[in-house]
């Protein structure tokens, strides 16, 4: 089988995640690899046939449930945050049908809402944020009218790891009957596990829905996102009829989809326990201030305290900074506004790592 | 690790392939399980550190469009057959803004166009099939208007794998300037390689797009769908802005995505090539003959002769026949109109494997 050697030079010449700062993903746990090779055959979209994988779902969304506050919650592993967010604000659509919807989004959240407003016919509508980099809630007020289908949270900001004020929103969406999204694609999970407690999730009476992604902070294999409803009229608002499946309905966005994720998620959780998760939580948290302190003394300032493993440097140069450090094959990235670079301290961001990337920064400044 | 134990037991009650006649998805090929492998950890999404991957992909594009008439075709690898379609539709949609969108498909396409239709907010207009269960041209015809973003034909139908008059959509689409996609999820890999030629690709001039799908004939690992564009312009369609990645665009419908399908896909095609594809085509023919041989003897008739390896067989009591052969764990499904049970002859389902089937059924009937 050469073509298998043809396939290894390939893969090599992909970067590897010990010199990746710039990703959201990272290396899956070992536990997660097992547990994906067991179920790389089987078919979530034919749930008549793989009965344990199907099964093995319902646990794996019991278990984020309890985790986010809600141990009745429904959903399922979708193929990563981008189709979760999609059936979040579709199910906000199809629940409030208006004939020009709109939702309300933090002008922090990821770009893939401008993905989701073309593909859903739904008006983005971007609030200002606070001086902390939150959304300003009274900006968010002020845009709502009535259609709005959805107003979103963000919980881990993709540019600086902020988290916004949900409590507030929350009472938000009770007030003015609308449903209210979190996407904490990678907050999730982190938060859960963080000594300083952030309100984000269904404890909070306003949310609707949640993203969440085992394949970031999950350490889940790709792809491994999750989307979480309070509860089942929401999921509901997704389903077509499917004639010649082994199930009579629909709510997923794919048809054919794989077992993997639902499969590796469960392993690493079962695996690592709240115990086990809040350690690697706990270790990207201390690299964060490591990385930190070691950008501060070559000059770097944060954008924002870190919340969490996300960070920001003010860097007027950001782009030449991050095409020098990538022909040196380092992977960072950067934000426009402020002008800064940004890292994500995975759990493949070892103390290690920090050191020699920083001093390689250090150097390429001089 | 006793984790992976409890998976292991999950999986066992999933139905193994050597039971199933009911799906579009087969046992992977022992060198697509190997490539996978290779590809778990990598991320197309994130294509300035998947470099060597991003690069498969492109070769893997160049495969599909050369085999489907096209090499400079544009595309890539999808989560699935759903995505593929939800995006030949959204790029046709894109590209002719007006008010209420509508698409004129086949009554056989897919359920997930209804799904789709909801998603994108266009309007279904489903044509009449002739009485070989192909769309009759003339209905389209009729039912196209100036809002109508797309016509849409099926090469390889899911209840009966039936090929549409492509060539006569191809002109209809010519002619009234509308974009024509190609739902080839199933018959994408199977018509190429058989020796009846019937006209379905790009080598149709009004051919726009075209759904295929590796991890169904082509055997890579879920998922591996596909969506060829004819030219860049459609591709383009579809995307936004990246600010955070290494990719200045994105066009696909999700973010994070697994290199996965692309590696799996490369490596059965190129392992087996055109004649080892061939072979494994012709083989699954002659088994639905020998399948439809073996059904007639008992009393059963085709619904129409097979065009591909999937084949209907009148039987009013069909319902009650597929629960009962599920219940000794086989799965087959059924069709609504006319009613009848439904199989899929994929690479896993042998000569022993029908006649071990048809005895049981035989059994079950009397």
């Amino acid at each position: 089988m050469d073509i298998i050697e043809e396939l290894r030079k390939c893969r090599e010449r992909d970067i590897p995640y010990s010199r990746v700062l710039s990703s959201m993903c990272t290396v899956p746990h070992p536990v997660a690899l097992k547990a994906h090779e067991l179920f790389v055959e089987t078919n979530l979209g034919d749930p008549g046939i793989f009965v344990g994988t199907r099964e093995l779902e319902d646990r794996v969304i019991r278990l984020l449930g309890e985790l986010l506050h809600n141990k009745e919650c429904k959903g399922y592993i979708s193929s990563g945050g981008t189709e979760a967010n999609i059936q979040g604000i579709r199910s906000a659509r199809n629940l409030k049908r208006v004939r020009n919807p709109n939702i309300v989004i933090p002008k922090s959240a990821h770009f893939s809402f401008e993905k989701i407003g073309d593909i859903l016919g739904v008006e983005i509508r971007r609030a200002d944020l606070d001086e902390n980099y939150r959304v300003d809630t009274s900006k968010v007020e002020e845009m709502i009218d009535e259609n709005t289908v959805a107003v979103v949270g963000i919980a881990g900001t993709t540019e600086l790891g902020q988290v916004d004020d949900i409590k507030t929103l929350g009472e938000l969406a009770m007030e003015r009957d609308v449903f209210l999204h979190i996407d904490a694609a990678f907050g999730g999970l982190v938060l859960p596990f963080m000594n300083k407690k952030i309100p984000f999730d269904f404890e909070i009476d306003g949310v609707s829905s949640i993203t969440v992604d085992p394949h970031k902070m999950g350490m889940a294999t790709i792809p491994a996102g999750g989307i979480l409803f309070r509860s089942e009229k929401f999921l509901r608002a997704l389903e077509v009829e499917t004639p010649y499946l082994t199930s009579k309905y629909q709510f997923t966005l794919t048809g054919t989809r794989p077992g993997t994720g639902v499969a590796s998620t469960y392993a690493v959780l079962k695996h690592l326990g709240y115990d086990g998760m809040r350690e690697i939580v706990q270790r990207c948290l201390k690299n964060t201030r490591i990385l930190v302190e070691e950008m501060e003394m070559i000059g770097f300032e944060p954008v924002i305290e870190p919340v969490m493993n996300v960070v920001s440097f003010h860097c007027s140069e950001a782009e030449r900074i991050k095409e020098e450090l990538y022909r040196r094959r380092w992977v960072i990235s950067t934000i426009r506004n402020p002008r800064a670079v940004r890292m994500v301290i995975m759990p493949h961001v070892s103390e290690e790592i920090i050191k020699e990337f920083v001093a390689e920064l250090k150097q390429l400044l001089h």
